[in-house]
């Protein structure tokens, strides 16, 4: 078969197969496979069985479900493409919790449709995506074996920390060769907006104890004698940007790599405005590093922000305590050529200089991962761009993306390979929150860009 | 019968019925009048009964309870000394709160003797004390009137924030005429070592709210690129305090009134060692204000210290916020001529000052209090420092104590009159904590130095 024929099939098959397709879509979103929830453990178990015997549906000769001390992960292989590339898909099959009490309109797990919308917990997130490409596949598999080599990799451990990734990754590093990786956990722009994100930022997460007294002290019988813990934490807060917004972390800015040129004049051309990012946020202003642009500071910039303070006493009313300790979390988003194990090197050297002699003080780093920065003019990237433009008719749009997907970067380090970041969410699916949504015309194109895409690379 | 006559009598009988003391104040402390708690309230009423009834056994003609929209004021008066000075005697018959389960090797409400103390919520705050009081009362009058004229004002809701106590003020001001307070509410400094407090520091408590954004966001989507209210929220508190230690408030320190010459003197020959501060607080270091002792710090200087904040994520683990509000409550300590009412302009005034333009804020002011100096060479401390000095045969300090007795301050300015602050706790007795103990012998001392302080004045 032509690729010409192979795609014109599977792509009349795909839409021949909408309403199958969607009542299959359905019956995933149904199942509550929560990963956080030791409750939910056997939901979680029959969630891969089911995406594991979707792709035996596919036609792959081989899926196999790893085991881990977690939740399970599936993996499966075609490869009967000798020549062509091989196709890493990454996904996961685990969902974020989810109760109607959260202020869900519906029950997030009898997936209702209303308009061109599915309202599930997973429906964006993204078991609508990783399910739209598995039914790409078997849109093309129909026809015959796939144009490229493929493989899965969906673990069930994602919405808490991918705990178990990284050690399958380590010990598994030939059954996971490949060329590219094909990431489904992604968003687009707009409804008619495609875009790809082809930076991610890394992230070192970090806890801080200081402690200033051996105990809880009245604040009148000892304050203005002794240090106060929150005010030594204060201050430390206080001294991680300076006046321009920069992070003073000694070393920080080092290895950052500078946009080029052709990237910020591509960034200063994404949609965009002020107005709209005062609504998403509820801000009144923006603020950030001197010189860039708020997609700039989002997208290439590292920063340092803090997720969580407390120290001394935070109930109701008023209590005259002067606290033993204080308490922070704050972290680190790191942009291309930052290592995120530096990170914690220069926290404690900054905190060491910065604190005084006479408090005691703890630092941990909860987790941390590598940011990354994929080519953008790989054929990969290209064959991406135009199954896009090709399914959406609108120009592609290159994002640089604020948040981390650790596996990105994970995958970049351990095989030395690109992710092409390709899902359908849009970002306002209400994703971990309640009445979580995906868009329905966008999971049939969703299933399209794959076809074309595989197709292309083949 | 002579003053000599009545002392002598009153303290040979103070000494006859020390059993039969003990053994009515561990019934009084056996009552749990827990006035935080809805559940003890008929607790709290029969503490007030019972403590006005040992107002009548002691021989009062009038004694009264005062309903108040709270617990009740138990009010008492014995006039029959014409010409004699009025004595208004100060206490408290609530306690604060204590289950086993807070730590105690024994139960709060089953007073338990070991040693020289005697173990049970109250013992020292202040059951013991106001108990003590009446018991010297009750042993002069066991021969005839007493030497002064006395009145009795003792609320339960001291440990909840004497709700009612100024409105009670407010609209009994004849009732409570007076020349002196006698508040009992008070410890000595060591078991041997009397001391009188004669500066307490006044008080206003607040509590901001900073808000940046209109919802918690993702801190890797958004962070760089707006205010996060936690650095916002560290900046102002950075800016509360000077690199020495000063308070930044505008205004803040021109009412103070400075220590007198011979008052440092006094303070730099207490007994007091850095030792014994570390020992008490834990701290590693000495901290505060420029150019003035611990004592000083403490007993003489205003404060602004930070009793809580929080923000964000607080919980175990790592979450990626960039929080929507941050929080913090505070509280100035004020020094004799401050007024309390003055400080929250200044707060707002260095708050409205301090915050960038587009951060939304709000301060509550919780509570305030006036600070309270009195008068080191009245007859009326003359007495209570002889009385000290003849019973403890020691020598008595002066002190300058970091807390705020509010309604010391209250009377001061409400009725015109000083506060005499004479208690026998200790400063180890754990009020407030698991563990509350009297030491019985300075309670014995006790009896015996009130009712010499009422015979003098006679």
């Amino acid at each position: 078969m032509t690729s010409s024929t192979t795609l014109d099939s599977a792509l009349t098959r795909a839409r021949d197969r909408r309403a199958a397709h969607l009542s299959e879509y359905k019956d995933l979103l149904a199942i509550p496979s929560v990963s956080t929830s030791s409750a939910h453990k056997p939901d979680v178990t029959r969630c891969g069985q089911w995406v594991a015997e979707r792709l035996r549906a596919a036609g792959l000769p081989r899926v196999e479900i790893f085991p881990t001390p977690g939740h399970a992960i599936v993996y499966g292989e075609w490869l009967a493409a000798p020549g062509k590339p091989t196709v890493l898909v990454y996904g996961h099959y685990d969902v974020q919790p989810a109760v109607v009490a959260d202020g869900w309109d519906t029950d997030p797990f009898t997936p209702t449709v209303k308009g061109d919308y599915v309202f599930a917990r997973g429906a964006s997130d993204m078991k609508g995506q990783i399910f739209a490409q598995i039914k790409a596949l078997e849109c093309i598999t129909a026809g015959g074996p796939p144009p490229v080599n493929i493989k899965y990799l969906i673990e069930g451990e994602e919405e808490i920390g991918s705990e178990h990734l990284e050690e399958f990754i380590d010990t598994h590093k030939d059954l996971l060769k490949c060329d590219v990786v094909l990431n489904c956990d992604a968003c687009i722009e707009g409804k008619d907006q495609p875009g790809i994100t082809y930076s991610l930022r890394g992230l070192a997460y970090f806890e801080i104890m200081v402690k200033g007294p051996g105990l809880d002290l009245h604040s009148g019988r000892f304050g203005g004698s002794i240090r106060n813990p929150i005010h030594v934490l204060a201050d430390l807060v206080a001294s991680f940007h300076d006046a321009n917004g920069r992070v003073t972390l000694p070393g920080f800015y080092d290895k950052v790599r500078e946009l080029e040129t052709d990237e910020r004049a591509a960034l200063a051309k994404l949609p965009y405005s002020d107005k709209q990012w005062f609504e998403m946020t509820g801000s009144k202003a923006l603020y950030g590093e001197k010189s860039y642009t708020t997609l700039e500071r989002v997208g290439a910039r590292p920063t340092l922000e803090l997720n969580g303070i407390w120290g001394g006493y935070t109930a109701e009313g008023a209590k005259t305590v002067l606290p033993s300790t204080a308490h922070a979390k704050f972290s680190t988003r790191l942009v291309a050529d930052q290592d995120w194990r530096d990170i914690e090197g220069m926290v404690r050297a900054h905190v060491s200089k910065h604190l005084p002699a006479d408090i005691e003080w703890s630092l941990k780093m909860h987790s941390g991962g590598p940011g990354a920065i994929m080519d953008r003019k790989s054929k990969y990237m290209k064959a991406a761009v135009v199954a896009l433009e090709e399914v959406f008719k609108a120009e592609v749009h290159f994002t640089r993306e604020g948040g981390s997907v650790p596996v990105v970067g994970m995958l970049q380090e351990k095989l030395g390979v690109d992710s092409i970041m390709l899902g359908f969410g849009l970002p306002d699916d209400q994703i971990h929150g309640p009445n979580e949504r995906q868009y329905l015309p966008n999971f049939y194109r969703g299933i399209e860009t794959y076809i074309r895409f595989l197709v292309k690379l083949g």
